[in-house]
C-alpha cells in the first residue's frame, strides 16, 4: 500500500539528485520516510536519499519497494507547475503507479526491482576534516577546475584554515581558496584528496543553488557531501571514491 | 493591384498558422480580406486562413493570387519589433513583393501559383461534439501525450461531461480529464477519435497560448480547430484527417 | 613587471574585440596602455585595440610583450560576476599570467609571442565618406543582408544625404536606409563597397549594442570601422578589406 501527495518541487529536487547517477532505481516505501540508495554502474558514487513523511501534504506507506525509470518520472513530475501538487497511487495488482497532477492522469509501469542494480551499503567513514559551503562556492570552483582538467582536488590547508578546490591541468593551474570569512563552518583536518569531475560535476547539478553542504573529508579517501531540500525533510548524501594522485 | 500596412505581430501570427503545414503556398488578396488555404504533401491536415480587411491599418486589393516562399517571408516578419508596421506592396510587372519594416526595404521574388499544391476544399461536416478550451489546455495535453504515444485521442465522455485529451504507449497511459469547470463551453456529443500527434503538435505551435480553440469532434473523424488572432479579425481553421484506432 | 587591475566587464570587451578575428595574439603591456594589433589568417580582417592606463583601476607595466591564448583567457574572464575585479600579474621567471578573481586564482602559461602572426601594419586611409551610427542599426542592417546574401553592401548617397545597408540575393534584395534623421553623424562622400559578411557578422558581435560606431568608407575601399569601450578609455579600429564589386 502506498499513497501519497507531495509538492512537484519537492518530488523534482528528490528525483533529480538520484537520476545524475542512475537511469533506474529502487525506491523504499517505508511506513515513515520514502528511502532510495544507488551507486552509478562504475561504483564510484553513492547517493542515499530519504524524504520524511512530514514532507509531503499525506503519506500512507508500508514497507514496499518499487522500480521506477527515473527519467520517466523526471518528466510527468516536468508537467506540474511549481505549486501544483502530485498525487501519487500504487496499484498492488497491476505493478503500475497512478500519478495525477491537476487534473492529468499518468499510469507508469513499474520496473522488477530484482532487475536493478543492487542498492549499495553506504560506509561509515570517520573523515577527519568537515566543511560546511554555500553551494554556489561548490558551483563555482566546479566549474573553475573544468577549465583546465578532468579532474578536481578538495583539500584543507590546516595552518591557514583553509579550503582549496583546485585543479591542475597540462600548462594551467586553477586554485579556489576559502577561508573562514567565506565557508559556514570548518572544522579543519588533514584532508587532501583528488576526485574525478564528471562525477563531481553530476553531483553538483542536483545540488540546489542556495543549499548549505557539508563536504566531509580525508587523505586520499571518499569524500561526502551531505545537503538538505524539501524545508530540511529531505536528506541527501553523496558519496565519491577517490582518485590515486600521481606527483 | 495590392497595397496593405499591418501590424508585425499580426502578419506573423498568420504566417505561423500556415507555415506549420507547408513551405509555400498561395494568397488570394480578396477585395475584403486576405485569405489562404493549404494541405501538407500527405493530405493529413488542412488550414483556412481569413485575414479581414479591418485587421490591416489599410487594405487595397482586387482579387489576385499570389505565391509565396513563407520562411522566407517569415524571416522577415521577424525583423520586425513587436510594434511594428510591415508595408506591402506587389509589383504587377516584376511579380515582386516590396516590404518595408522602419526603413529597411526587402524585396521578395514571388512563386508562380500554378507551381504550387492546389488549395484543398474544406469538407463541410457536420460533427456531433463541440468544446471550447483554452489553448493552454490542449497544450497541456499535447505535452502529456507527447510522452508515452505518436498519437493522441480526444474524446467526450457525454455521462460525465467531460473532455479527454488522451495516450496509450507500450507501458504506460496518459489522460488529460478536462471538467465543465475547465472548459469554455461543452455541447457534448458522441466523440472519439485518434490522430496523429506530429500534425497536432505542428498546429498547436501556431496557437498563441491565450486563444480560445474551438474542437469540433465525431467517433472516427476527422477533428476541426478553429481559433481567432488579430483581435478576432483573423480566423483559423484546422482539419485534420483521423488515424484508424485499432483495438 | 607587469600588474593591473581591471573590471571584468572592461576586460571581456576587450578581449572580445580580438577574439572574433584570432585564436591567439600578442598583447603589448605598455606604459600608458595595453594595446593588441592582430589580423586573420586570411589577411582580410585587422583589429587595432587599446586600452588606456586609465580604464584600469590600478596598472603597471613596462613595455613588455605577452602572448596569450585569447579563448582561455576569455573563459576565465567569464568565471567573473559583472561587479568583480579581475587582478592580472605577469610572473617573468615563469612566464605565466597568475590571475585572481573573487578568492579564485588561474595560472596562465603564455604562448611565445614569436611564434604568434605578425602584427599588421593598419593603413592610414583617407577614406572620403564618415558615418557615425548606433551600434543597433548597423545590427539590424547586417541581418537583415544575412536573410539574402553572402556578401554586404556599404553605401553613402551623396544626393540624399543616406546611408545604405545592402544587400543583393540570387532572387531577393534587402536595403536598409539611414537617413540624417537615423544617424549620429554624416559627413557625405563617394563611398559605395562591397564586403563579406561572415567578417562584418563577426566584428559586429563584438560591438557592444549601446556604441556609437564610425564607419569611415570609399569606393571599392577598405572600410574602418571606430568604436569605444571602457567609459571611452578603450578604442577599438577594425578595418575589412573589400570584395570585388560584380556588376
Amino acid at each position: 500500500m502506498f499513497q501519497a501527495i507531495v509538492s512537484a518541487s519537492t518530488l523534482r529536487d528528490a528525483l533529480d539528485s538520484v537520476s545524475v547517477l542512475v537511469d533506474e532505481c529502487k525506491i523504499r516505501l517505508n511506513e515513515d520516510e520514502l528511502a532510495i540508495r544507488a551507486v552509478d554502474p562504475a561504483n564510484v558514487g553513492m547517493v542515499d536519499l530519504t524524504l520524511d513523511a512530514a514532507a509531503f501534504e499525506s503519506y500512507e506507506a508500508d514497507g514496499g519497494v518499487i522500480g521506477v525509470n527515473l527519467s520517466r518520472l523526471e518528466d510527468i513530475a516536468g508537467m506540474a507547475n511549481t505549486g501544483d501538487l502530485v498525487h501519487l497511487e500504487l496499484d498492488e495488482e497491476t505493478r503500475k503507479l497512478h500519478i495525477q497532477i491537476e487534473g492529468l492522469s499518468y499510469t507508469l509501469a513499474l520496473i522488477d526491482p530484482d532487475s536493478i542494480r543492487q542498492e549499495p551499503d553506504i560506509p561509515d567513514l570517520d573523515l577527519p576534516a568537515t566543511i560546511v559551503v554555500e553551494g554556489t562556492h561548490l558551483d563555482r570552483g566546479i566549474k573553475a577546475a573544468d577549465m583546465v582538467s578532468d579532474h578536481i582536488g578538495l583539500r584543507v590547508d590546516e595552518a591557514d584554515e583553509t579550503f582549496h578546490i583546485e585543479a591542475e591541468g597540462d600548462t594551467d593551474d586553477v586554485d579556489l581558496e576559502l577561508g573562514r570569512d567565506d565557508l559556514i563552518d570548518l572544522s579543519a583536518g588533514p584532508a587532501d584528496s583528488l576526485f574525478s569531475l564528471d562525477y563531481l560535476k553530476d553531483m553538483n547539478k542536483a545540488i540546489p543553488s542556495d543549499a548549505e553542504v557539508t563536504v566531509e573529508l580525508g587523505e586520499e579517501f571518499p569524500v561526502k557531501l551531505h545537503y538538505e531540500f524539501g524545508e530540511g525533510m529531505g536528506h541527501v548524501t553523496y558519496m565519491l571514491a577517490p582518485r590515486i594522485q600521481s606527483d
